[in-house]
């Protein structure tokens, strides 16, 4: 049968690959490498660059997957998203029936933990649900952001007996439906940090974690939110892609 | 300058090591191995396994470090934890200062990612904020039990657009205070899903993750519930202590 092995790869530092992590990719036959237009070509050569480090057997591969378009203009986000990962099942399966012979092992490498904030277990699991394709489904957990991000700060997550809300940039903005003592954003375009009226909040900001571009900025919300907008703009602007992340924490003091 | 490490080893599965816990390991001078009695003593023989098998050094030593008891019948839950770090910061520190020379580096090991439900670097940074003993400090992040539980059911964390709370079994049973999409518990030792009002919820269990013992249980709560109580308490009885964790997701069709 088929094995389709979803490898996390940590968060941007090629060190932050496991020992499981990278037997599997030394175990696969065919790598599946999501070929993102303009931007992200920087992370698919760090990908390809793990894969030339860590899978040195002649027989192993590499597959192109070209990704279909999101609509980002769209209103209704979940459904664009629901249509995204349907055309993206649609292609992937198409191309692992090609590409893996029947008794293959094939890798997705995805950055960070594959179980957050990323849709390659989403579109693995509708092709099976397809019913077309039959493949076994192993998943390697990875260094996530939020531990690389804490890591990088020396920092605690969370606090005594508290709770701690992962959450992204467009519900933050909508407002806060939770109390918890620690807030960490995700998938955040907008600077949402900017909107939220408690400025007395700490925040820990980190980009490009684990990397040699790696940026990060703590502080009260009042004292540096401006610098965290600005280096964001420019360090965008220098390398045409950012991928960050932060935490918002209410100070110790407020939590008695 | 002083130098001490705290490493995050994973969640139980030995592979779960990174490359940079592993050179970390391998530079230390010194390991510090909290001595827990009795039913901790397995986690302890674990740890220093992989020491023994990443630490080949000559000159790398082991220091024991007596951990005092917490209160655990205190009402107070945040003042007992808060006497418990005091006391342990004052014991640390005392043996920091007495096993690593001033040029040298300290390891501590944790499990899981050190962020995470873990006191270690809030004992450190009680420990430098007394000012008697100055050490550099810097955080390996590990994986945590989140990133192999929800990798050993293969499922994502997060559901598209939605948040996620990470709370305490305590903070469950006293009743959620968010209305996140997908809560996870930790520290639970009294199973604190079967006070949960919608039984219509999916729990995804592990104990023991990455470990020969791995337990996983998922189901709806009216159905696995039963289920997991008594397998926890057979495992628990077996093994003579127990470390799990688990996800209650709303149902997708209730996110709509």
């Amino acid at each position: 049968m088929r094995r389709v092995s979803v490898i996390g790869i940590g968060a941007g530092n090629p060190d932050d690959l496991t020992l499981a992590a990278i037997a599997a990719i030394a175990a696969a036959d065919v790598f599946f490498v999501i070929d993102k237009p303009g931007a992200r070509e920087e992370l698919s050569r760090a990908r390809l660059a793990i894969i030339d480090r860590h899978a040195p057997g002649s027989g192993q591969r590499t597959a192109l997957v070209e990704d279909p378009q999101r609509d980002r203009s769209a209103e209704a986000y979940v459904e664009a998203v629901d249509d995204w990962r349907a055309r993206r099942a649609t292609a992937w399966g198409r191309l692992i029936a090609r590409e893996l012979a029947g008794d293959e092992h094939g890798a997705f490498l995805v950055w960070g933990d594959p179980a957050l904030y990323d849709s390659t277990i989403a579109v693995l699991d509708r092709i099976a649900a397809d019913g077309t394709l039959a493949f076994e489904l192993d998943v390697i957990p990875g260094i996530s952001a939020i531990a690389s991000l804490t890591a990088r700060h020396r920092i605690a997550l969370n606090r005594v007996g508290q709770a701690v809300l992962v959450t992204t940039g467009r519900r933050l903005a909508a407002g806060l439906d939770s109390d918890a003592a620690d807030v960490v954003v995700m998938l955040d375009a907008g600077c949402a940090f900017t909107t939220v009226a408690d400025r007395d909040l700490e925040i820990y900001w980190g980009a490009y974690l684990g990397t040699e571009d790696e940026l990060l900025v703590s502080g009260r919300l009042a004292d540096v939110a401006d610098d965290i907008v600005r280096l964001r703009a420019q360090a965008r602007a220098r390398k045409g892609w950012i991928m960050d992340t932060y935490l918002l924490r209410k100070p110790s003091a407020a939590l008695r």
